[in-house]
């Protein structure tokens, strides 16, 4: 696919610069996005979250896949009024395909327990 | 249900007013948590979208009901890159019943143009 | 001031549940707009933080007066490139006040440690 | 400064790819964080606005300088009630430089009309 924003960006970009740019924008917007939505662990409420975020976030540039498993474990149950909890730090999984040009690259949010942090990390970078 | 949060505000405070506030809590929070999210004029999307925020923002403390129906009249297509648009304020319609006692609140985000404004309004109150 | 707003409500709709209304509507929104913004217990960024939501969300309809003071409490210091929070649950402490006609109303978020909910609440109700 | 969170990135990741990753992870989280603020043109809250996303996004990982300059072209004036805009796709002017190790990478937010899209973009990749 021709890219029409090519020439904004230096002429030192080469496609796995890019795809690891891309994948990048796209973490950190689902964080930010979606980060502070009223939660419990009803696992229906999850799913629905679930593929709002993948089909929403799989619109951004060069993203080829979006893939979230939100975390349950320490999310209220709903039960009374006010036990339920927002999307934070510790509940989100993604899984994020940018692809531009030959090269592919897979990025990830976890939440690291050491760094006590939702990591941003890219585990894979391919060229076909 | 009881209330175990009634105790810190004013004993003003009469169901009629508290089902009105607690609607109006769950309005801006609809608004401000999802405005920005990427989307087009896919109805699967949207469909998916709408459904999240049905399911989650009905976590919301005395709320009823939401009912999201996303107007895609100005949604990009997504056919190329660049070619998408985000949830923005001509977009949102949301009805929201919060139920507080004996007393039912209907209340509604709806762009006008008149005022070129998403306003935020009641419009039913009932009593039981 | 005339409010062009207000044939949208239903006709039941009186000054007091106005502004309860708009209070609702503001406090709900400061919450889910800001909920997520990285932070530290650096007093100067909290600092600024707190501005910016007090300046932007008075432009809220209605809105007299917005006060944010974070609470720090939990907030890591920054000092290594891991170590930063966001603003969550636990640090918001708003107060809002909404003027509709001849009603005033009060409007706080405050963490509530019995219910472990950042509850917003009415305190004050006045009529002039 | 050593980095706790190098071995859950792939091997292959060298410090150009990581400035790049780390430009492109915080500009989607400003966009995404502060559009839907409400905002009109006038300048003190613009200001607040702006220091206040500086400050904040600057505490993000290997982030050196966060420089924000909204634009306030198609902002309303604030006059009246329901006068006001919010933090849209236009408005955004956002310069971000990134370093880690012997790399620094500058990456901007630009509404660019050619392509009606904010575009976030790297201009300069330099090593010393």
């Amino acid at each position: 696919m021709k890219d029409k924003a090519k020439k904004y960006f230096t002429d030192e970009m080469n496609d796995r610069d890019r795809a690891i740019f891309e994948c990048g924008i796209t973490l950190g917007a689902i964080y930010h996005q979606f980060q502070g939505t009223p939660l419990t662990n009803d696992e229906t409420t999850i799913h629905k979250l679930e593929e709002a975020i993948e089909a929403t976030m799989s619109k951004q540039p060069w993203i080829e896949n979006v893939k979230i498993s939100i975390i349950p474990t320490d999310l209220k149950n709903g039960k009374k009024v006010y036990d339920y909890s927002e999307l934070g730090r510790a509940n989100f999984k993604a899984d994020v395909i940018a692809a531009y040009g030959t090269v592919k690259v897979s990025g990830k949010i976890r939440y690291i327990e050491e760094l006590d942090f939702p990591l941003m990390y890219i585990d894979d970078i391919s060229a076909s």
